[in-house]
């Protein structure tokens, strides 16, 4: 059927999530049906409020650009739609901006809840008489989506996680002998340890950084962590550890939360990193160094890997051509071939199936003792970080692009979000 | 005259110390005059514990790999000798270990510390009968180093300050309707501000992220500071802080210090970046993510800039030549043309003049306001960054090079450093 697409993007958001956004933009404009893609200013609530980027005023050599482009160049947001018996209102005002701006196609570019809301409109769109085909594209450096290989955003966090603990690691043992020994670095993963498995690529075989990874998955033993600690410096000259930030005690408290209140008795934002580096200190008394990646980790475009970009890019396509072929209410994903050299192909999945489902680390992906990664965790993140696709660099920087984002006209009364 | 050569690598090490290691050796192993060079393993430590690495014995292709390799690959300490007065009995420890290895030539390479050094190693070589040519080589992130244009090491880190803020701003601008609003990035430089005013290379022209860098050159006024953040989050929709580790009150207490005590009563760790964080939610309750940069900015080879390796390599070669020219007590520098387009070429200046004298940032290059860069500033840095030069990658990560580091027998009695 002949009409507009939307496009949005949900969720935090990653250094390739603009490459899918690409893919769908491109693969649209070669295509008679869809006559423009429309993309919602801030991710859905773009669409509520009627908020509709006209990306066809964007030229092809900025649309070419969003592919090395981090972020969200249309604004993503973190809104979760409510089920539709709490809050009908809010999908039938999707369904009267699609209906008022001929919109037929709905992609929905994010993780386990924009599948679950994609799923949904797809559904309502039936039972108001104005069909629309909705596919959902992945996208979480969380790496938990079900069924898909991996999630495009996830293999460039891991990669800039790989790399730096590889380069602060040669840090400190270039200053172990008199200064610092111990180096944390906290990195994201609230609910599953992927990321901070990542840091475990820069690790040589059996030796060297870093000697101690946290994961979620594992009760947190702060003697057990000290005496580990200690035992690398004896060994090694030094330690350098990395925090997932949802490292947490055996009773479900976060490690960054057993920290202390201020002078008010307010609890004081922790960071996982700087409070181990304290226990560090009070029972070995090392001098330590500690870091937080945040945003730099899933933004850091610069260092984004080549497999995790053509995925990002091949989802958009993908979602575009499903929905060219008739499908709907489906997702396609990254299925790894079983070839020994590292291969994929594009499958799918109904979004009925991966609607609030998380998928966690493999306890076999850990090593016995809870600190490491198996080879098997090894075989499988290996290739998702592989390659580099340096984006183009002016007077040192690189040079994102910075879209117009000119919305088309309102054509409905406003809707308060 | 003829015998080998000694090279150690001084306090904090940088993406690119090991460039000028590289000129260091390289140059020396095309010379008939130097025999060979010796490392000091762990630096000057090494040298009063005649702990040397025998460089000849690492391939070409490993030293060669040096350029591109981050951190000390000899180690390096953090020590600084003591006055002559003080403790002669070291520096008479460094000639006799010189003596014994028929060490002739002394390349150290550090900050204002080792100038100093390297300075009273030259007079005492000449009262003892042992005379040793002594180069001083600059190094430091902190880019405080006098009469040079500015210091190997420094133009890296401020080449990954300027690309994380970029990133990080990007990420955001994204999600700044609907979650994140404010986000501080903190960044070496507990004395000069060199490293947080390259944060404000992202910014575009007089918009943009970042809004508000914070040096520790300017009076810290908490007050001022949050109207400021209100400010740019209601006109931009966003607020992006750089702040460097030294940021501090007109009472010179650091921002980092001013936090809150435990449960035991003892001072947190800081840090500058959950320390303006908190204020920021207590004050205005903006969502606010953080990241401290630490060890990640200074060891970031692969975001390296290509005008800093190249300068690195060229005052390790210089050096050498200059050794072999028959100057002493002299440290090359980088001196910047007068030209419109930039270039340099490399100087000299006299140890005597190095030793403990530190650059601070003109105020000219900090705005009126105190919080940002002047286009003077932008002239002197923007330079400094640019052009990429991308280490080989294997596996998705970057192949730095392991030297084997085989020491050469010892000569003398053990000396307790």
């Amino acid at each position: 059927m002949a009409g507009n697409a939307f496009y949005a993007q949900s969720g935090g958001v990653t250094a390739v999530i603009n490459a899918t956004a690409c893919g769908v933009i491109e693969t649209a404009r070669k295509s008679r049906r869809i006559e423009n893609v429309l993309a919602g200013r801030n991710g859905i609530i773009g669409a509520l409020r009627e908020e509709l980027v006209d990306t066809s005023l964007e030229s092809r050599s900025d649309i070419a650009g969003l592919r090395y482009t981090p972020s969200g160049a249309f604004g993503s947001c973190r809104y979760k739609l409510k089920g539709i018996d709490d809050n009908r209102a809010e999908y039938e005002r999707l369904i009267d901006v699609f209906r008022a701006h001929d919109i037929r196609y709905f992609f929905y570019n994010g993780g386990g809840d924009s599948q679950d809301t994609a799923h949904k409109v797809s559904q309502l769109s039936l039972q108001m008489g104005f069909p629309i085909t909705c596919i959902g594209i992945p996208k979480t450096v969380d790496n938990d989506l079900p069924y898909t290989d991996t999630c495009p955003g996830f293999g460039s966090v891991a990669k800039y996680v790989a790399v730096s603990t590889r380069e602060a690691a040669l840090d400190v043992v270039s200053m172990a002998e008199s200064s610092t020994k111990v180096f944390v670095l906290e990195v994201m993963g609230r609910h599953a340890g992927w990321i901070a498995a990542a840091g475990g690529l820069a690790r040589d075989g059996n030796k060297g950084a870093p000697q101690i990874i946290l994961f979620p998955e594992v009760d947190f033993d702060k003697k057990d962590f000290l005496a580990r600690v200690r035992s690398s410096v004896e060994k090694d000259g030094y330690c350098v550890v990395v925090a997932s930030e949802g490292a947490r005690y055996p009773n479900g408290d976060f490690i960054a939360d057993s920290g202390s209140v201020d002078a008010f008795g307010h609890k004081q934002l922790g960071g996982v990193a700087p409070t181990l580096v304290e226990m560090v200190k009070a029972e070995h008394g090392y001098k330590c160094h500690w870091s937080v990646a945040d945003y730099l980790q899933r933004a850091a475009r610069h260092l984004a890997s080549a497999t995790d970009v053509e995925q990002a890019y091949a989802m958009g396509r993908a979602a575009v051509e499903f929905a060219l072929e008739g499908k709907n209410a489906v997702m396609p994903i990254i299925v790894r071939k079983k070839t020994k050299r590292y291969a994929w192909t594009v499958g799918e999945v109904p979004l009925s199936k991966v609607a609030n489902v998380e998928k966690m680390m493999p306890r076999s992906y850990i090593t016995k003792d809870g600190y490491g990664i198996t080879a098997a965790c090894r075989r499988y993140l290996e290739p998702l970080i592989a390659g580099e696709d340096h984006p183009p660099y002016k007077n040192g920087l690189p040079q994102y692009v910075t879209l117009r984002n000119k919305l088309v006209r309102k054509r409905l009364p406003t809707f308060d979000v």
